[in-house]
């Protein structure tokens, strides 16, 4: 059940689209309908997951197709922009870091699954993120995003104009996702994940090049964030959350915490750790999509 | 010389930055000063040119090796969100799509380039727009960048507040640029670059998923853009002129048109055609270069 579909609020693909784009080419992943037949590769998806990482993306496509013992597709984009692989009904795209390039990975997978005739696919991001009050390792399951102005909508510059759109998600998909999180013993919180435009002085670092606030600046930004029910930061959920509700496709962000920003501003753990830490999203995730549908 | 001092606003790296990040690791391009002895590889930098796409920057870094007849090194990023290749004195590192991934690829150079002891680095981005009334194929050479909301600032929000930079380029600098672009026969404009948080409808495009504008509203948006001297859009100029004229470094933005959006949205050349306005870019810059320092 779609959660999102209550907002009636659902846009269709746009009216110029079909008419003027016959022959549409998705630019960033380097194929269109003239190049590629679309429906015979993409028609049976069901789940797109995505991320920050190129190289993750492709070991995440890696590790499902080895567990559910089925194929995985080569590299399908043909750009350099992004990397898609294909695992039967789950199809791994990266979507680089920030939410400009998060948007332009969306539109073209949502034009995508469009041209696939894929009608009803899920997405979910599988991130890393920094902790706000939470252990290193903790995995998120995000209740809605917020953005760097501490409201609940993504701010689109459409025309010169300021348009916010709601950032809700999914509270079906983020119940059964944490239910999974329990079976696989996996530490799981939900709460609100802050989007930032920046990595550094957005997220109040102290470690950037820039910084003109003070080391007590950022305990009380954290501090502030953490009683508005922020759990971390990462900087793609706004659009993320806003893009899927406005398309009416199920959706949800699994991002874990590589640090407890109150302790500090640089990723310090052992490379085992940290690699122990990124495969949590995928285990809890890749849990919940075998569960579904029965791979 | 340096335009930009004279704003007399440089920002040194932040104060505690040295005191607390004795060890500190870059984390996106996976290296930091305890694993490479950052001055002996980066020392002799004195241009760091940067764009969007990964490909592309190595494929540029190929060609300056071959052309001054001096080895090219190995991608030296140890991460895979970014490439960086090095020539002589020129490092190549792309920034991905849109601010926020430029803005972490930014300060990490801009931290590098301390690490490494060198005072003074030329940052130009070489990069591919939409063309705004101007013809396919045309090197806009920035005068400023303009914001999607049509300030010639670079808004971020800190803090949870919003605050705005300014945006201008070194101006003698876009002149000795102009000035090669006519020794080499490279048809070369100047004017504003307007800044678009995402590839569709922060352009007006027709052709993505969503439209909620008519096509006379996007005719009116480009018109509007024209008369306000904008020559191209593309998605990180604000962020790039900000931060390199934050740090007192000679910055330039110099983007080839792949088209001009006043005909259509879809990128349609012929892949020689579109070899050739890729290399516009780098023929234009690396000549200014190889003048620079007599390599």
């Amino acid at each position: 059940m779609n959660g999102l579909v209550k907002n009636g609020n659902v846009e269709k693909p746009n009216k110029y689209f079909d008419i003027k784009d016959k022959r549409d080419f998705l630019y960033h992943f380097g194929f269109g309908v003239d190049t590629l037949d679309i429906p015979a590769v993409f028609g049976d998806t069901k789940f797109v997951c995505t991320g920050g990482s190129p190289g993750r993306f492709k070991l995440y496509a890696e590790w499902f197709a080895k567990e559910a013992n089925i194929p995985c597709s080569e590299n399908l984009s043909r750009s350099d922009r992004f990397v898609i692989y294909k695992t039967g009904p789950v199809c791994w795209i990266n979507h680089g870091m920030g939410t400009p390039s998060l948007s332009i990975m969306l539109v073209e997978s949502f034009k995508l699954m469009h041209h696939a005739g894929v009608k009803n696919p899920t997405f979910i991001r599988l991130g890393t993120s920094g902790g706000v009050g939470v252990p290193p390792g903790t995995v998120v399951v995000s209740t809605e995003a917020m953005n760097a102005e501490l409201g609940d909508t993504y701010v689109q510059i459409i025309a010169g104009k300021r348009i916010e759109r709601p950032t809700q998600l999914d509270a079906a998909l983020r119940e059964a996702l944490c239910e999974v999180g329990k079976e696989k013993s996996i530490p799981v919180e939900t709460g609100k994940t802050m989007c930032a435009d920046d990595f550094y002085e957005g997220q109040m670092r102290l470690d950037g090049y820039f910084c003109d606030y003070e080391e007590e600046d950022k305990y009380a930004f954290l501090r502030k964030l953490n009683a508005l029910g922020v759990r971390n930061i990462e900087m793609e959920s706004t659009c993320f959350a806003s893009f899927t509700c406005r398309a009416g496709f199920q959706s949800a962000i699994v991002c874990v915490t590589l640090l407890n920003r109150m302790d500090g501003d640089q990723v310090q753990i052992a490379k085992e750790q940290y690699i122990e830490y990124e495969e949590r999203p995928f285990r809890l995730v890749t849990a919940y999509i075998r569960k579904q549908t029965g791979i």
